[in-house]
């Protein structure tokens, strides 16, 4: 199946102008802090592009911030990959790091990790500058998007480790993709990475909220075509495609047109309530500065959605052919070929 | 030092009416979950009265979520106690056990624990109850502040563990006593037990967040007065008068007229914000029906500060002269007689 499916958006976004300066400091900071460690693991890791997601995700992010984002990339993404369906075992130590790496944002700024581990450490160091200059209540809300998408995670792993990764239905899939895709604590650093923050009666409104769980579900079912050649190539049945395929038991080109259908409902649906925003606003009585930010907030919606659309059509993060170390690694079972859930 | 130590405040709180009721069914679940099971625990826990304590601070609350709001404070308080000094590895298994506590109210309602035992089963069925009907938002909300004061219980353990408890400087100490006392979400609860919601504007106004950490310091303080034996039978630093004390180099005597001058200084503070709340609420322009439920969430705050004040008067938790298998527990270093964190 193509990696490079493609989607009518009917909108566009922009790219950060510091991409390539942020890259060079960010790779330079993922040796040096132990994430990638091995020749192999960085020419994966480089060839996945990251710097590129957050440039596009975060498009107004200033060259230092740009550099926080593409760390913070780097360390959520290599943990995704800690999984090894060869030490089931290991689901164990991936609940405890993700669970140092949810406590994080509830403890004082500048505090060390009490579960030490490459990942854990670099989260530590992205967060101080991540929740720089944030109020209570973003953090709070940053803190249990961050949470619910951890414990997602690790109920993932859990799946995995049992061999029942695969048994999901139709519906109990779809509920749980948006809790493993972590959309919304990505969008709530968009007002991070852009100095502002969304009314918090704007981000209790109905409307804002099926509007990021439909930009979760967008980009979850999105992922699963695009990376559907590497979950593949991994066992990994935590797939809308694999879902569909064993739910209507139908051929993978039918189950893909089918998963391609249900993520276009999902970015029709937001479509229609973007459009709804004005009206929200008038409801709310928002003066001219709320309605400004509430657009910035729909702004790093988009951004998302089309930021990591464009990204995934060429990572070779999702790449169908693959040879060498990593894809022997994946075919193995596991994400990774460095381990970095010990000191 | 005398455990009913007076405050002059200038306002009171109702009971709940269904204290009786309540109590009995509670007092049945805490046995039947297992979170107490000695004899000596059992006479212990009821001397404690938290049922009192439920009725005082949640006054508004129907009998049945009385009960529910009964067994949250009993699991609370039991795990409270689990630190054996005598036993310092255990500090491990607290964080891991607190560590499941605080992901609880991030899985979708229903979800069974991950780390198993007394406390873990009884939280996950509490918060079913306890998050029923409450909005994202609330959920939220609670779910950090909730994981601000367990994450603050493991170090406050880590540092008694590490026999450095006694070590903090005065203001360190006001600081992590803001965290450790665990008010925010005991407030946040005050919303559910009486089915309204804060307006997120309000919550987010720096009105009614110093009004929230002047409640948890004035109680904190105020616990740390009415405690202050029961801490020193068990060797506890973590109070304001031993920091005092060692601060000042004084007397028992005048590091309690301190703690009790700082306590009052607190309550002033907070009396001052309340009366300017009509002001914020004309600055966020509410109309009736929001400045009822800001009105309801001061009380919340006003029935945590008097009601807990109340209660903490009488209750044989903090009983200066005590003998029996409890006060031997305690003087041993140990808060429980009966072991919570294994099956």
């Amino acid at each position: 199946m193509p990696q490079d499916v493609r989607f009518d958006l009917p909108f566009d976004t922009p790219v950060s102008e510091h991409l390539e300066y942020a890259r060079e400091r960010h790779l330079r900071w993922v040796r040096e802090t132990g994430l990638v460690r091995s020749r192999a693991g960085f020419e994966e890791y480089t060839s996945w592009d990251l710097p590129q997601a957050a440039a596009r995700t975060y498009p107004h992010a200033s060259a230092e911030d740009m550099v926080v984002l593409m760390n913070w990339f780097s360390l959520a993404f290599l943990f995704d990959d800690q999984f090894d369906a060869g030490r089931p075992d290991r689901a164990d130590r991936i609940a405890e790091v993700a669970r140092e790496l949810i406590v994080t944002p509830l403890r004082p700024a500048g505090s060390v990790p009490r579960v030490v581990c490459p990942i854990t450490l670099a989260w530590a160091q992205v967060w101080d500058r991540l929740s720089d200059g944030m109020s209570l209540t973003w953090q709070t809300r940053f803190a249990a998007s961050w949470g619910r998408f951890l414990v997602a995670h690790c109920e993932e792993v859990d799946l995995a480790a049992r061999g029942l990764a695969g048994n999901l239905g139709l519906k109990e899939y779809a509920a749980f993709r948006r809790r493993t895709v972590g959309i919304h604590h990505s969008i709530d650093a968009g007002e991070r990475s852009r100095g502002f923050e969304v009314p918090p009666q704007v981000m209790a409104h109905p409307v804002m909220e099926r509007m990021r769980d439909l930009a979760a579900d967008t980009i979850g079912f999105m992922n699963d075509i695009h990376s559907f050649e590497r979950e593949r190539r991994r066992g990994d049945g935590h797939n809308m495609i694999a879902v569909l395929r064993r739910e209507r038991g139908c051929s993978w080109e039918e189950a893909a047109a089918e998963a391609y259908d249900m993520t276009t409902a999902c970015l029709d649906e937001y479509l229609r309530l973007e459009a709804r925003v004005p009206r929200m606003c008038d409801e709310l009585d928002l003066d001219a500065d709320a309605r400004e930010r509430v657009g910035m907030g729909v702004d790093a919606i988009r951004h998302w959605i089309n930021g990591n659309y464009e990204w995934a059509l060429t990572t070779g993060r999702y790449a169908a052919a693959k040879e060498g170390p990593v894809a022997t690694a994946e075919r193995a079972g596991r994400g990774s070929v460095d381990d970095l859930l010990t000191v």
